[in-house]
């Protein structure tokens, strides 16, 4: 596990995997340090079998500002005006992004105070996510001239057309009980609840086979982006590999048995 | 009209076919003898003129409880392990839940009780659905060890992504009010009022042009696997074809008449 | 600026442009010479750098009736059946559908009355819609034999499949508030604010950059119908190029600076 100062790591007995932002001075914004981190530990989480679960939660009033744009603006000093740096900076946090959908690991955002930009982007690209009653999440490359088209593209698989514009276009605030109606995010809670019933959902699903969730959170964002005939095709096909593996032998067995199953790697 | 005893099937003078799942012992579970009479009462009814509006209803306290654990536990005595078996199985349900969304009657779920795994792929699978207040819904394959993959494509096209995963990755029961905000049913109304909104909602769409309901139904499906441009084109040539048909020189006629259309298949 | 009795035209000094239907005897229905007026009048807005921002609104009980069924009619009486005309109106309709779609300047509509048919589907193309709480929509062509195939495009790329096929197959009527849960327009108002909060969310975007939001916009349809990491691709090379434009270097600086960016083009 990597731990550097500015993402914290905290691997408990259950399988929970924490990272916290911790870049409260800079609004935990997307430098390109905090992009490393947060790409190698997501990366790392899933190759480690002791990771059932990542939590992604921020220490500080904000979540994630998104991009750090003064260190994006003095890319601008380089012989190029920053084209190199930008396409450098846009392609590590797309990275990143599709890091989180592609790791085998189901990663739920817990997030307290602002998600602005690729921060609200971060958000969206998680499985799921839980938000304080108090947090807040806005597209407002707008105001700055500079449109969140990269956040739009986890924003608007997320939400539906009319309220994900509404965010871009207007640059917005969005409470966190409006964001839970659009889909956003799962649920609003109390914010001193919010830790815990974070926790009790990521809980639940690390007692479950990390082979099933695996096999579970591929299919689903690879069936997605199919026609209904092809994603039925492909998913059969999963299903029988799926009922072919020794989890799911288990897992029936036990039902059926009425007992607890026992996971291979648990 | 195929009535079996596990599917029973009552065709009304109003159009209005509803077939009922009656293995109340096995909580009609998508067995291959209930995957058969489904799909074969499914496809019947496409070809049936008199069908106008099919009602899938349920008797017993499960809707539909998913597939047949126990009998497909027993392929896997087979000497393949079971794999052509399963092949067969997720093949022939695909298919019916493919029938459903082909047909070019629309078909209406009347929920009660819990609808599981490919029983509450059943549900996302028809064109609208009305649930008892007391119904639940859940995809909970990942209790035992086989996410539900094949469910997930229903599911993921009917509601957001982040209300999806929840399902999929905790395996948690969805009340019928959520289910309604959520999009998986088309609302959610008191148990003893469910019978009559289902019909109601059922004779309002059976007193229409079969033609024009094909149509459109045909035409909703393919064109929101489209690009806009592309669905346009196609959607366009749609309704020109529609126009020249004989039900909406009718309809239209006697839309400017003030009178009520006679369709030509009423 | 194109302004016909049919369809005001009013710019204001905001740059927020008002087009009004003004076909009440008709019901704003699209006739051919409304869709001529529209298409123009968007057409023009595009390339006029004096409109930032475009709003849709409609005097008279109906925001707009849809087709111009008398005038479709008269189309049966050509030697072909009305075929080519039939063929000619849809054209020019999709066309406009997508002409607000690829608009440079955001649309927002302001619904009164009810929107019907293709009137609703006018809704539905907006890149954002408010209502009159008193506004209603819907999709009634299968009232009249004539399937809202067209409509469907649109609304179904709003709203989920359940509520879109709920509004076709029945045609009901769905009030304001409805419409705004399903995600058909951002939020219903009391008809007397209409004006107002639409007129606030129009200034509020007019004043951002016009080249950002044409860049936005544009990605926005465009990465909607992408493959996940296509769709990176494409919004980081977005993002890059808007980063290097003059506006967003002007934008971030003054955010930087604390001060209020001075657009090119304002």
């Amino acid at each position: 596990m990597t731990t550097t100062d500015i993402l914290l790591s905290d691997l408990g007995d259950d399988g929970v995997l924490r990272l916290t932002f911790n870049d409260v001075a800079r609004r935990n914004a997307l430098s390109e340090a905090m992009l490393g981190a947060l790409g190698t530990a997501i990366a790392d989480s899933g190759k480690n079998p002791a990771v059932r679960v990542i939590i992604l939660a921020a220490n500080g009033p904000a979540f994630c500002a998104g991009h750090d744009l003064k260190e994006m603006t003095a890319g601008r000093a380089d012989a190029d005006g920053g084209k190199a740096h930008f396409a450098k900076v846009m392609s590590m946090c797309s990275g990143v992004m599709q890091g989180i959908v592609n790791c085998p690991k189901p990663v739920i955002a817990e997030v307290t105070g602002v998600a602005t930009a690729a921060g609200c982007q971060l958000v969206a690209s998680c499985d799921m996510a839980v938000a304080a009653d108090t947090a807040q999440f806005s597209t407002p490359g707008v105001h700055i001239g500079l449109f969140c088209s990269t956040p739009m593209v986890a924003l608007s698989r997320n939400v539906s057309a009319k309220h994900a514009m509404e965010m871009l276009l207007t640059g917005d605030m969005t409470p966190a009980a409006r964001a839970a109606e659009m889909g956003l995010v799962n649920r609003a809670v109390p914010e001193d609840m919010l830790q815990e019933a974070t926790l009790e959902m990521a809980r639940k699903i690390a007692s479950k086979s990390s082979m099933t969730l695996a096999t579970g959170k591929r299919a689903f964002y690879a069936q997605r982006e199919m026609p209904l005939a092809e994603a039925y095709d492909y998913a059969s096909q999963v299903m029988v590999d799926n009922m072919l593996a020794r989890d799911a032998e288990e897992g029936i067995g036990a039902f059926i048995e009425k007992r607890a199953p026992q996971w291979q790697d648990a």
